[in-house]
């Protein structure tokens, strides 16, 4: 498996055909998977706004109070109530904002980014990654993984994580096929698109690298069952339950 | 970047000298980084055992109870015993063991393995993958992960994440650095390893393959600060904390 970055793409801009400039710049073959950074969709899609874009409600005042007491810096409401805009629930409101996305991803500040955004404030990610993930699909007519770095519990730091996909299963399923010993294999789901995300965040970095766009070639899904389940229900996220029973307490 | 499986290795037994076993069949460049999966670092350490090596106290009879009652399928007390003892400590009893290992890796069953054991009821992960990733780096003179398959919160499945590593450091830490504005990123730490053990497991897979070492060829650490925190301390983190004071409640 090869993975690298697709060169000399330009900063990308509202309206821009992303699909066109990955085209152009990438020397595709027939079965690479193409992995975009959130942040060049994003762009894109016009999805950058400003503080002043958001009028703070009396729950984002209140976050941001906390939030200020908590860690001793100014916190702008303006910024938490982007943040509750994007969200369909806060998982943690102190000592930083967990949510998850309308689209149902679980990170800090709802992956809004304020690095890599020129113009403007606040970078929202795509309103719908698996969307815009099925169109770039079925532009380039290939597999596409749309990433983000995201943080994680018990582990420092972040990596590269799906945020969309298309074209692929989110997951090989191993349930039933056989280990080494012939045993069935009970319990593994491998989630192949976070695993393709990771990848080639090694390759695109996080900084001014200027490579949004990564290729990875001569990987098979292979003969696997697929699961396209990636975001877990309320019902089935036994972390999410305890964090939101759960009161901070500096 | 590159990254392949090293081919033809044979079956891992007790005492094997898995780093003599990898230059033999790898063909190793200078500059590559060598990911092992934990489990043949484990069978090579002898990291077999047999339920009836556990013998198990009232805490884990007790959990197996209830992990029965739950489940409505029999649960092993030898079996809770043994995650016991290879745990700091438990996250949850109910309605699966998550636990800390000893080595600070947070995951289902402290990371014992049941597939892939050839005449044995168990795989433990290597009791110092840090130490066991060190001595592999010295051996083949090049960085080395050691991988395991771990499920995560939010988000159904699994992928492969580090538990142990040498020669390079955890994570690039990009804080300082500036994005594509010239504006200083504010808190990227991008945990490299977990992404070098994402990607290898792409290529190693999960079940029958026979290919627990990969190689990562022509990806550079770069010119990044590095840091070596990856598994939290439990006074940041909040996950761990939240979840402790929380009861599953079925
Ligand atoms: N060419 C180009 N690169 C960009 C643009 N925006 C971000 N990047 C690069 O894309 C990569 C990933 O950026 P990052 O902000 O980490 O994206 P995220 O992980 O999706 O939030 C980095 O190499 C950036 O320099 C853009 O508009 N054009
Ligand atoms: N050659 C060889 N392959 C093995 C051995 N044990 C496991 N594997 C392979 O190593 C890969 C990873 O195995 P897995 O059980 O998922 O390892 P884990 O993720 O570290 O728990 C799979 O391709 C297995 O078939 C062994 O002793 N020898
Ligand atoms: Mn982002
Ligand atoms: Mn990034
Ligand atoms: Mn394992
Ligand atoms: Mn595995």
């Amino acid at each position: 498996m090869e993975v690298f970055a697709v060169p000399g793409l330009p900063e990308v801009r509202p309206g821009d055909d992303l699909a066109a400039l990955i085209e152009r710049q990438g020397r595709l073959r027939p079965d690479d998977v193409v992995v975009v950074a959130s942040t060049v969709v994003s762009k894109a899609e016009g999805r950058t706004a400003d503080l002043s874009d958001f009028d703070p409600g009396a729950r984002a005042r209140e976050i941001a109070e906390r939030l200020a007491d908590l860690t001793d810096e100014e916190k702008d409401p303006r910024f938490a109530q982007a943040v509750i805009e994007e969200s369909e629930s806060l998982l943690l409101s102190a000592p930083f904002l967990l949510t998850k996305t309308r689209f149902g991803h679980v990170t800090v500040n709802a992956g809004i980014d304020r690095s890599n955004v020129p113009d403007a404030d606040l970078l929202l990610l795509p309103e719908d990654p698996g969307a815009s993930a099925q169109a770039l699909a079925e532009a380039l007519d290939r597999p596409v993984v749309v990433s983000d770095t995201s943080g994680r519990p018990f582990r420092h730091g972040q990596r590269g994580v799906a945020v969309g996909w298309a074209g692929i299963p989110a997951s090989r399923d191993w349930r039933g096929e056989p280990d080494r010993d012939g045993r069935e294999l009970g319990v593994t789901v491998q989630s192949v698109v976070d695993e393709l995300a990771a990848a080639s965040n090694l390759v695109a970095g996080e900084g001014g690298g200027g490579t949004p766009v990564t290729v990875v070639r001569d990987w098979q899904f292979g003969d696997h069952d697929g699961s396209d389940e990636l975001f877990r229900d309320r019902a089935d996220d036994l972390v999410r339950q305890a964090l939101e029973a759960w009161d901070y307490d500096s």
